[in-house]
């Protein structure tokens, strides 16, 4: 079974080395050459796709996804017909559409598969997958998943579904982290003991996955890029595309969007997101710091 | 060992026959008469302070909770000297520090002890505090916290902790109901199935305490009131009040908030907090149905 992987970046690099170690095949391609342990460097979109049953597109937004497809030298020119494409970027639910039409019309198979858990997950092969598309498309990807995943929820056929779903999740995340911020450095600004209140709330209603996961961070002020600030930059961005795209009005991610922007404006954009709380900070000349 | 609560509301009530089971002697008033099993009615404020080595008093805010205390026929004018006061009321820090010092003036102690968890948990004698106070006031208070808690914050001697720990959890619950409902309500919106949906993000890291608890409310289209959208205007008012106070912006709380009033506005201020996301429904003409 032979693997393709574009984009080689922490979510891409972990789930082409997960791959590897489950005993596929895999080639590896990115626009910045990276190495990966088990993985053969190819020199091109075009070469990673050649002779490929699964290709893995693991890039930053739909742009790129695009390119890396349809441009010069891009997979789709290598790619054998009957291989399944597995989309696995936040992109909006309407590019996914379009792009595995596309796709689908060259003769290949499409997943619209988007995941969830990060780069430690990436790497141990334990994403969450909300994935969408025909049954043969599926069956066909079905290797690579197994490799790379967790659990695999099947949203049906319907090419952007999958995107769909990661849209809402990722309005959720971005908005759990930007309250999450704002909450420890008002409970700080207060006079509350930064980690005892981030104890208590971790045993109470008021928790999110984000809040337990992020907030340490904040703690021992460790802002090392896990997934940076601009990341939410752009995804809240892709979620309030998608609320206009629809004439849907989104106030409380258009306002976690905002805290994001503001974390980037004033320099914080490549450090990890919990860094939004800086915006705070700065503003109130205080520090959510658990140390 | 006797034991006075004020308000025998869904909390109060609960905390009331909780001590009640527990082997306490537990005489109960609230303004509405009200019976709870075990627990012996009392005709004022006065009456179920006399006698009582504990006093809890669990109503809705700050002007209650003085009023029952400081007030006409109040509890204060009966209570023992030496007895505790435990106020578990959602109340600002500024007010908890105000009535505490009057309620040790004359004579008592004082716990600034919210609670978390809700009328179900309260019932079972499973709820979370969020207290602070005097090592005295905690010791004496111990035998009502050990019938009706599952674990107890000890936050420390300064009265008005316990309330800030409490105002910062009410930011986080208000805003991940108005989340789960903004973001469920775009899913819909965009297509996807509600009740799929749902599971995904209960397997994702876009979770939270609040989403798992309250979007099933709104799949069944259940909006029986456990706690009203009510409550969140208020309580969400009191975190914007306490960053008015301390000049410290929270966009996104006010943001969620707006939402809660958008709600009550609509006429559904005494239904369940889940049917916030009915604001999001009646713009835009779809129901987040799971049936």
């Amino acid at each position: 079974m032979q693997v393709g992987v574009i984009g080689l970046g922490s979510m891409g690099g972990g789930m082409a080395g997960a791959a590897a170690r489950a005993g596929l095949q895999v080639r590896g391609y990115d626009v910045r050459p990276t190495t990966i342990d088990g993985v053969t460097p190819a020199a091109s979109a075009h070469d990673v796709a050649e002779g490929a049953d699964i290709l893995l597109v693991m890039v930053v937004n739909a742009q790129q996804l695009e390119d890396s497809l349809f441009g010069a030298g891009g997979a789709l020119s290598g790619l054998p017909k009957g291989a399944v494409v597995i989309a696995s970027a936040t992109i909006p639910a309407s590019d996914a559409e379009r792009i595995g039409k596309r796709v689908e019309e060259a003769g290949h198979l499409f997943l619209d598969a988007p995941v969830s858990g990060g780069a430690a997950r990436a790497a141990d092969g334990e994403l969450t997958f909300m994935a969408s598309g025909s049954e043969e498309a599926f069956a066909k990807a079905a290797p690579l998943l197994d490799a790379c995943a967790a659990k695999v929820f099947r949203l049906g056929p319907t090419i952007g579904t999958g995107s769909t779903v990661k849209t809402v999740h990722q309005l959720l995340a971005g908005v759990h982290i930007a309250a999450a911020a704002e909450a420890m450095a008002l409970g700080v600004r207060a006079g509350a003991d930064a980690r005892e209140l981030f104890e208590v709330i971790c045993n109470a209603a008021g928790r999110s996955w984000m809040f337990e996961n992020r907030v340490p961070h904040m703690l021992d002020r460790d802002f090392a890029p896990r997934s940076a600030v601009e990341i939410f930059v752009k995804d809240l961005g892709l979620v309030l595309d998608t609320g206009r795209h629809l004439r849907f009005p989104l106030p409380i991610a258009a306002s976690a969007h905002q805290q994001f922007l503001a974390a980037a404006a004033a320099g914080f954009g490549q450090e990890d997101d919990a860094a939004v709380v800086k915006v705070y900070e700065k503003l109130a000349g205080i520090e959510v710091d658990g140390r």
